[in-house]
């Protein structure tokens, strides 16, 4: 069986925590059912001693399969990952829910996207990554009670994400102790309406808007003065057709909403600044996680 | 020549000084040429005399019209106030509109709603009440460079509002003033997850998670001390059958979303509960102000 998770951009400026979407960029992920347990990694973090020591994925997925199925049984993995690791796009996220997925798949219950995602929520404390993963689209997420609610919307096909993908990584972790404690009354004023306007701009297809709702004072700021050169390239991307340029999920990456018809454009024009920096033109996902 | 403009209720939970929905309640304003200047004023606030001696819809109606047509003239007015004073149901901002579309339509100028919208919020910081009076439904508006950016959506017709009318007023920079200066981080992140997730509701017409959606911890709190009542209104509304109950902008009047099939049920149980305030069952408005 094999599985394709997406990489997420969350966030998105001002929707700190409960903000996604849904990157046409996939971890894939074979499963078998083997007589030794067995696995095999390519792709981004191949070279990393931990993922094959002490791999996350493999970890949840053989609790959750003994939950489900109440058997230990042994498998063979193989991973193909696309998604760069610890860049603020998603590859936690996809790592849990491919490995809830895949616990469901191999044991044989129904694949209920409710049910992924508040399984999900037990491994990741915010649902702005874990929901588009498993939706695709953009979404917007709140938590009540343990359990995630959502509201997706497809993205138009005729636009791309160019994603700014640093050498650096910014821990997660590290990333949000870098926030502040309080925030004055204006600036959480500032963030809650422009994280709704930003919301209705995807859900009513009013991207012209997306460079004013994107604005954010709550976590950006802190967060790119670990790299400064992220500002540079915010306000280069605004400034050359980009519909928007957010920080991804609580970075390294940095992401850019351009029309198709402009992306030659773009990418000449990032590239020949920004020549330190892998940029990547991506499609949107409007599915979510797929089994093959 | 009659003007209509509705009520308006604001903040709706989360959505501080950004969301807000028009009721199908209206000032009536009709406005004509004479030879002297008179005003007559019945309904609500009739027997205030701030409203003949230093009548603010006049003095705006007059510095726009000279602004307009360079002229200065006397007019009759005669107000019908159904939208009661200082309640949060947005009666200073349909003043300020039906001022600025009066001067405008006065003038022989066209009537732009984006143009009225900017000029409104010459007289009213903050956009919440002045863009669903002008633009009617449901709106999410910010504010950039002194202009306002609102996005719309149509609210069910088989939904009504229910509001929750106290004696007591509440004056709005009073209620300003009991609010905290500084917000902790996860309070502002609540809430900006909130407002966008009520955003999406009423954009997807997803109603029935509106419960959840319209959770608050920047304002209604701290306002509802004042009336303490108005927690028993909230957990009762929601115990029967309401499918949100939020303090109406900054209060006195509490708003209420119902199904219309619960309205009588509704009513029945809060009319029993809370005999000393005034109830009123409101449509919605999707139209914004009119010129008859």
């Amino acid at each position: 069986m094999k599985i394709l998770v997406p990489a997420t951009s969350a966030n998105l400026g001002p929707g700190f925590d409960c903000l996604g979407l849904s990157l046409g960029l996939f971890n894939e992920i074979e499963i078998y059912k083997s007589n030794v347990s067995s696995l095999s990694v390519s792709g981004e973090g191949s070279d990393n001693i931990h993922l094959k020591k002490n791999n996350i994925f493999i970890q949840i997925f053989n609790e959750i399969y003994q939950k489900l199925s109440g058997q230990k049984n042994h498998f063979r993995f193989i991973f193909k990952n696309n998604i760069p690791l610890s860049r603020g796009l998603g590859s936690s996220s996809a790592t849990i829910v491919g490995a809830i997925v895949g616990a469901y798949a191999m044991s044989g219950f129904k694949i209920e996207k409710e049910k992924i995602l508040n399984e999900a929520l037990n491994y990741e404390t915010h649902p702005d990554n874990i929901a588009p993963a498993i939706l695709g689209g953009f979404v917007c997420s709140i938590v009540e009670e343990n359990k995630v609610y959502s509201i997706k919307k497809d993205i138009d096909e005729n636009l791309r994400a160019i994603i700014v993908i640093p050498d650096a990584i910014m821990n997660t972790e590290q990333s949000r102790e870098a926030l502040p404690a309080n925030l004055s009354l204006s600036d959480c004023v500032f963030n809650l309406s422009h994280s709704s306007f930003l919301t209705a701009c995807f859900l009513e297809k009013k991207y012209e808007l997306l460079a004013l709702a994107s604005k954010d004072k709550l976590h950006q700021m802190q967060r790119m003065k670990n790299l400064p050169e992220l500002f540079e390239v915010q306000k280069f991307a605004l400034e050359n057709k980009a519909l928007m340029s957010t920080l991804s999920g609580s970075g390294s990456s940095f992401f850019s909403l351009v029309y198709k018809e402009n992306v030659n454009f773009f990418i000449q024009k990032m590239t020949q600044k920004f020549s330190n920096f892998r940029i990547e033109c991506l499609e949107f996902d409007n599915k979510g996680f797929e089994i093959c």
